[in-house]
């Protein structure tokens, strides 16, 4: 599915000659910015999110649009869940509203005609110049928390002053053993390249297990954009990756602080409404035939992200909007 | 591989038209008995088990051979874990010691030399007529139990009078939802087949965790074939069912009682040198390319059989000779 100047839609998973997992490159990078004068100033109603709800990288968009409140802001559609032959689909369940398309793809080749390369979300698009302005999860997240506040229902910010150093380094930390690990893990075609994923993954969850005894959050008392990246993983992890790719040394729920923490989160107002397990697991279980053939969902496990958790026994320094509200379930 | 005449040695798993397992039946069905007159007399050095260290129908025999102490009047061979197109293997590292042979299937040939039926484990051979005396695991256990007392090193008694009836209630009750149950789950062919089966394996385990609060073993405080039959597929719960066969609603570790009744089970005496995970996961996550198409090897979970347990809270009817001392290591 790699042909440099083929459609990569599908099953785009690609390994190296050692049978590791590489993700390939995003393609559209340009920004958004709070200023008046930019090629994408910044402004209300003017952009669209198109995410899939199984997509934990979709989901950093999501999330933080969410915890800003953006929704009135920034609009946002979902596509269906399962990705088979032609890639992220829409449909009637999920249509395009924008332009009544069948599939992403062709979002992309609105964008840019020549397009062929990997066909993701989220994206982020222009309604006014009618082309993605980005489709690279982390730095969607980055102007959503930073360039939007005029427009955004509640004054938080998840990349503050003092510690935005810190949070780069966290989001470069967790992103290969972590975030992409568990993909590592899922895809790699020999036993070396899935133990060495294992093992990377394990090692650090272990390391941020023991950071989290001491810490509300990943940063230290104050919620980051880090927090979304490494929650997108951890809310998937039982559910899909522990057996779907194998990252089954120990589960996220046996882990005292992640998994209290995954649920203090998942608690965060407007977070349920972005978390949907029954298109995570679909997603994952029905459109990877190559590693599930029967493509039966697995049902369990039994866990819940909404029980009580005890994390209110460390000090945190939450914005005054998260405490009790919650934003409308609109999305 | 189930056209009738036909070899079906590999992955014989088939599935009815629901897509549910449907497992075949075993072919050879006779009886030794502690009769002098008998078509088959109980004694000792006659008889050989051909046994997958992976498989838990053989591990019912290997465990009641030593937990009777039979380790001297029957011999004892181990195949090839991993069971791919031609069906169990012997090697150099696992040769079969009677006759040199490749293949188990050649075994079979040997009692039956228009055998054509499944190629199972365990194999109970008799060395004097060169035939296969029984292949149905059900039957060897209780054999072994009932008819080589003469020639057991342990006075123990696994179909004790006074629980016959309860045992073989037992033995029927739990085939189906539990050692069977992980099979109708992990080979089922479609949705509604594997939920009704992890329902029933569910629904089972729920209610022997709450029998086994109150009870050492199944059958109350007397160890019987029944806890046999429950153990070798408890051990195996963990790593491969959980997994493999997405039986992930729980994990037995996280069951308590459950739990601690296996641990238990694993550090009676001579138990320890029956299990063997290694073969255990390798065979189930090899031998199954069209359930794991990669064929890696899942790694977790990180768990420990021989953690002590609290089970002797509860009353136990134990032989003596199961207290503390253990059989030699010799297979």
């Amino acid at each position: 599915m790699l042909v440099d100047g083929e459609w990569r839609t599908g099953a785009y998973e690609s390994t190296n000659e050692d049978g590791e997992f590489d993700r390939q490159e995003t393609s559209f990078r340009n920004w958004v910015r709070d200023e008046d004068d930019a090629e994408f100033p910044a402004e209300s109603g003017r952009y669209h999110l198109y995410i899939s709800r199984a997509c934990p990288w979709a989901h950093r968009a999501a999330m933080t649009r969410r915890l800003k409140g953006l929704e009135d802001a920034i609009s946002l559609s979902v596509v269906e869940p399962v990705r088979i032959d032609d890639g992220w689909e829409f449909s009637e369940e999920y249509p395009d509203p924008l332009h009544g398309e069948e599939y992403l793809r062709d979002i992309y080749v609105r964008a840019d005609e020549d397009f062929t390369g990997r066909v993701t979300v989220p994206v982020l698009w222009d309604t006014e110049k009618e082309t993605i302005v980005n489709n690279e999860s982390r730095e969607i997240m980055r102007m959503l928390n930073t360039e939007f506040d005029d427009h955004a229902k509640r004054d938080v910010d998840l990349w503050p002053e003092g510690h935005r150093e810190e949070v780069e380094e966290i989001l470069d930390d967790i992103y290969d053993p972590i975030n992409n690990g568990v993909y590592r893990a899922g895809f790699a075609k020999s036993q070396d390249a899935y133990e060495e994923a294992v093992d990377d993954l394990f090692d650090a969850l272990d390391r941020w297990e023991s950071v989290l005894e001491d810490n509300r959050f990943l940063a230290g008392d104050v919620l980051t954009e880090a927090d979304i990246a490494m929650f997108v993983t951890l809310v998937r992890f039982d559910h899909v990756y522990h057996t779907h790719f194998k990252c089954n040394r120990r589960a996220i729920h046996e882990y005292p602080n992640l998994w209290d923490y995954a649920k203090e989160l998942a608690q965060l107002p407007g977070v349920e409404e972005t978390i949907n397990l029954d298109h995570i697991k679909r997603h994952y279980y029905e459109s990877h035939g190559d590693v599930n053939p029967s493509r039966i969902v697995a049902t369990g496990p039994d866990i819940d992200f909404f029980e009580s958790h005890d994390r209110d026994r460390l000090t945190a320094d939450l914005p005054e909007s998260f405490r009790g509200d919650a934003a409308p379930a609109d999305d």
